[in-house]
């Protein structure tokens, strides 16, 4: 393809719900996109594994290939797009191009999550640079507003939702009262849910997320590996309407904050007051709270997932290099290569709401609130629900070190007059 | 001051809360910032009135000066930030270094508000760069991801709280039940209320700051005398009151969306969804929804003033300016030099709550309803409430054309049985 001074060649590495999107996105804005890059974008050649393929959006035929070559040794791309997600063979392209100082545009949230230092390395060494706005929140803008505008701040806290599958999920769990079960197949059938969810209702997708946030906020890389991490599969429909009774909503955060000399890093369902705005993010939408010691609380609202949303994000990234080409990101994201230090779980400390099945007798009490005493574990509130078989203690601790909650858990697992400890979910106030 | 090639040497016009707000941040976070900003930021020369004046943060005197020269025509310095406030002589100093080919930033909202067009052309002539991030929304990254974020996208709508003033009158109005009189002395006397708080109660302040906003969604320049604006002064208790039960919370709302050829721009209070996320928004926090035709939905949340949060957001921009000075903004601001146009609010649709306080009879209903027919107004929901003296009729119309509305509004006047319309309020569905 003849290549004018004046456009922007773009290579794209996999084309399915997001590539399509961004092929879409090219054509139809074309005139604001030139505009805003300084260039027109054309997208020359587009890496496929099937040609014909269900894609939400058409893409034209003749710039597919299925031979990785010819767009990876294309002399006259500028920039690729990386958009085939997992590790193999996403990861050796997108070193190849680095290397040869191609800069690269990725949503692979597991790539940056699992190679982020390997990555910004060989962009580094390339002199150019690789950029990921899509690969946490969808279309909504987060890294680049928390590499540049707080550039001269200092991230405390991150709290947010990064998923919008468990979102959903819990969203029509508390609106109806069903179970997870239902709430699933429901997300399924709708499209919000794939047929195998592990990944996103083990949490696993969001422990990627957090793992590149916290690379951001706390300047070194962290992997997703180093991320807590418990599903929602475990909340009932009893948890959440216990929590609304106690003036909290049941989300899937993820938290990270500086603690100490460390970071802690975690994701889990976690009960968060109602009067909290993450508490009204209802349905697939993603939010992401950003607390910094100067600029105070943010919070950054969107689709985090999508075709034209993820699209969106994408092209932004696209824009900001093709309109900056001096731009030193690769050199400022040098702290990538100090590991992050992740404080265990088990020093962790956070607050809990727990459920005890109890036998219905007098003085139960009292031995449960000895187990958690002897465990140095206080507790905030204790309600006891129902009589006979179906007594229940529904109780939050105040703050506490996990180690501890853990110790008290396993105490009371001995003790004769607790038959079950169905729930553990734990409680934050948002601002403490 | 001898000029190290490793320095951003800085010249700050104006030193009240923000400008102290600055100079404690740059003192701070000095590692952090060199570290994002690639040089090390040196406060220069600080121009102020007067040497003596209390501040929130300490200031250090030597760099003082009450002598614009010494600041203005310093060759050393290589950006200029002003936060004087106003727009004599904050216009000509802006122009004065722009002029000289130095980069400006900015958290003068009434200056770009009403002279946005003269100072683009003018940093587009002098090579150079204008930035003003804490013009709208304080804290809160906005102005960047809008315009590069969403570089490539088509914003269809903005919605936000922009005032944290009024907000934080507007949420303690609506916790305890107090009048707007009672709720603006409160906010005096914790400082959220200046002493004269015309600019904010009357929106003229929030219209300025949607001025901004237009030009840069819409991509043509808007000045502040263009937005239609109605301030919070007559919304009363009851209003809020009778909102709450018809599932709305009053917000005093920025809104401006592309209708057909032109853009609506106004500002005033507003009945939204409960359910909707700026609902949730309180105290005297601000939040802009950005409707994007790709991306969808977008929320930015935080801070909308305050010394620190501001003064982060005047650093992200002079990181920005220090890492990328090749940055073609001014360039791709050539818009600003189109003026925007903007729809007469007459011809703009919105649904309307309105209370008309009637006579107790028979027929009263039909006459009402038999007017607003009349004006092609129809009507969503009417309730009537009280008896006797206070009998009011409380409605919500369909969406419809102000002009007619307006034409219904004399029509009841003219009514016999019509005593007196105490509310008059615009509704938001946020998601039509």
């Amino acid at each position: 393809m003849a290549h004018s001074a004046g456009q922007l060649h773009i290579g794209l590495l996999g084309c399915g719900t997001i590539g399509s999107g961004v092929f879409h996105l090219i054509r139809k804005n074309a005139a604001g996109l030139a505009d805003a890059a300084g260039r027109e974008m054309v997208l020359a050649r587009i890496l496929v594994k099937e040609l014909e393929e269900p894609r939400p959006f058409p893409v034209d035929r003749t710039r597919m290939t299925t031979d990785q070559s010819e767009v990876l040794d294309d002399e006259e791309i500028d920039i690729y797009i990386e958009l085939m997600g997992g590790i193999d063979p996403a990861l050796s392209y997108a070193l190849k191009v680095l290397g040869r100082g191609k800069p690269l545009v990725t949503a692979n949230k597991e790539l940056i999550a699992r190679h982020g230092r390997e990555l910004m390395e060989a962009a580094a060494a390339g002199g150019t640079v690789i950029r990921f706005e899509a690969a946490v929140g969808g279309g909504i803008p987060l890294i680049r507003p928390m590499e540049e505008s707080l550039g001269g701040d200092n991230v405390e806290k991150i709290m947010g939702i990064v998923n919008g599958t468990t979102n959903y999920v819990l969203t029509r769990m508390s609106a109806e009262g069903i179970t997870y079960e239902k709430a699933l197949s429901e997300a399924q059938k709708l499209g919000y849910a794939e047929a195998d969810p592990t990944a996103d209702v083990s949490a696993g997708d969001a422990a990627s997320k957090m793992a590149i946030l916290c690379s951001i906020a706390f300047k070194a890389g962290f992997t997703a590996d180093q991320v807590y991490r418990e599903g929602i599969q475990k909340v009932s429909p009893d948890d959440i309407e216990n929590a609304r009774e106690l003036g909290y909503a049941v989300k899937l955060l993820a938290i990270a904050e500086r603690d100490g000399g460390g970071v802690s890093a975690r994701v889990h369902p976690t009960m968060v007051p109602l009067d909290h705005p993450l508490a009204s993010i209802t349905g697939n939408f993603n939010a992401i709270f950003v607390m910094g010691e100067s600029v105070g609380d943010l919070m950054f609202y969107g689709q985090g997932a999508g075709s034209l949303p993820t699209a969106t994000a994408i092209l932004g990234d696209v824009v900001d290099i093709s309109r900056n080409p001096g731009k030193q990101a690769a050199a400022r994201r040098s702290y990538w290569s100090k590991p992050g230090e992740v404080k265990p779980i088990e020093d962790v400390e956070t607050r809990f709401y727990t459920v005890l099945r109890v036998v219905d007798r007098p003085g139960v009490l009292a031995k449960i609130a000895g187990v958690f005493g002897d465990n140095s574990v206080s507790l905030e509130s204790v309600v006891q629900k129902g009589i006979g078989d179906s007594a229940q203690i529904v109780l939050i601790t105040h703050k506490v070190v996990e180690r501890n909650f853990q110790s008290a858990l396993k105490g009371l697992k001995e003790l004769e007059v607790v038959l079950e400890i169905p729930s553990v979910i734990r409680v934050e106030s948002g601002r403490e």
